[in-house]
């Protein structure tokens, strides 16, 4: 059992998409609680990918998606006297994103035994951008983009290994959620729960159970680089 | 005219591919000139995307035609005593190029303000693998494997400018060979000819003719720095 690569879950896993999206919400001082607004707009992430993952749509960015459900959520809201300029800035929230604390420090260690790499659902301008807000020191950054699909689809998993001339069991997918572990792990990856209570805000904690089936649960980063000998 | 992305050809442009392979080569105590072996298999690059982008070889990364030249380049030799670990090692010497002295600093100064991505028709694992080797912060890997065309193929200089949602026109193309500056310039992009009289190793200079179809011209990555105001 070697692992090569780690594969990394982005949104929720490395950064903290609600603070992050409620921080640019709350700039704009609309009439609604910037904390809501952004787990209603994240609510509309899965429903969307389905309707690319159907057919229904064409292969569609994220930022794209992105921007279908804000303008969704903006009508719902009633929310009618933003331009142009700031909806669309608006929508680029999800670039400007800050990692959780452990991840800086235990991406220096990870990186020096293995090829650290995302693969998210997210595309490869956001990822980029989000790299340079935040000073991730990804070795590569891979998306569903270069594959055509979105996670759980296999295609997505064993793009990884065959990006990387590896064995899909050589590639250790790095998640907060369970959903992405177990679609990695039926494609043949080894895989890494990682807890991260506060995805949802401060509002809430997210139940993180530990699950038979996983390689690893860590409760961060630098506990997974424990385990991993790094 | 504003530059948003910087991708930078690689071989030759921000890696010393000749000194790189040259050195393995030398390493194996070969009965041949490690400086000919080096530019005989270069030699060997065009002709083997050739027959990619004819159709007579499906999509084959870089890696893969990189052994088939090597395997020719042995028998023409005559050298038939390495061991299949040996040859893989010595194909991978690709992976391991240093770059040029002045590319670590001019990154970190145009990074500041340009997305600094690669396209290369290098594969995204050899490219990874190069910069974690020579400290490469590039922002972004991007590779011919993303798109499945080798440049000059237009597919390439546009796909880089989809992946950022920007026109061709915001994307500049720097590389130290002009047939690449003539193909990026043809799908709109703009261009930047980097000097490299020292790419074909020690023994000889290659001319760097100035080309006025190119945006810039620069003499190594640091005036290119200069010129755009980094």
């Amino acid at each position: 059992m070697t692992i090569q690569v780690l594969a990394f879950d982005v949104f929720g896993t490395v950064v903290d998409w609600h603070s992050g999206v409620a921080r640019e919400v709350d700039a704009l001082n609309l009439a609604v609680s910037a904390a809501e607004f952004a787990l209603q707009w994240r609510a509309g992430y899965q429903p969307a990918m389905a309707r690319v993952r159907s057919g229904e749509l064409g292969w569609t960015k994220i930022d794209d998606l992105h921007r279908l459900i804000l303008d969704e959520l903006l009508q719902r809201y009633g929310i009618t006297h933003l331009s142009e300029t700031q909806i669309s800035r608006l929508n680029s929230a999800w670039h400007r994103l800050d990692p959780w604390p452990d991840v800086l420090p235990a991406f220096e260690r990870l990186k020096k035994r293995h090829v650290v790499c995302s693969l998210s659902n997210g595309n490869l301008s956001l990822l980029t951008h989000m790299g340079k807000w935040g000073g991730l020191p990804w070795d590569c950054i891979l998306s569903a983009e270069v594959f055509h699909a979105y996670k759980p689809d296999p295609r997505a998993y064993l793009g990884v290994a065959e990006v990387f001339s590896v064995a899909p069991s050589e590639v250790l997918l790095v998640a907060a959620h369970q959903d992405d572990c177990d679609g990695a792990r039926q494609a043949g990856l080894q895989t890494a729960y990682v807890e991260r209570p506060r995805e949802f805000g401060q509002g809430q904690v997210k139940p993180c159970p530990r699950h038979a089936s996983n390689t690893f649960h860590s409760t961060d980063l630098l506990d997974l680089a424990d385990q991993l000998g790094c």
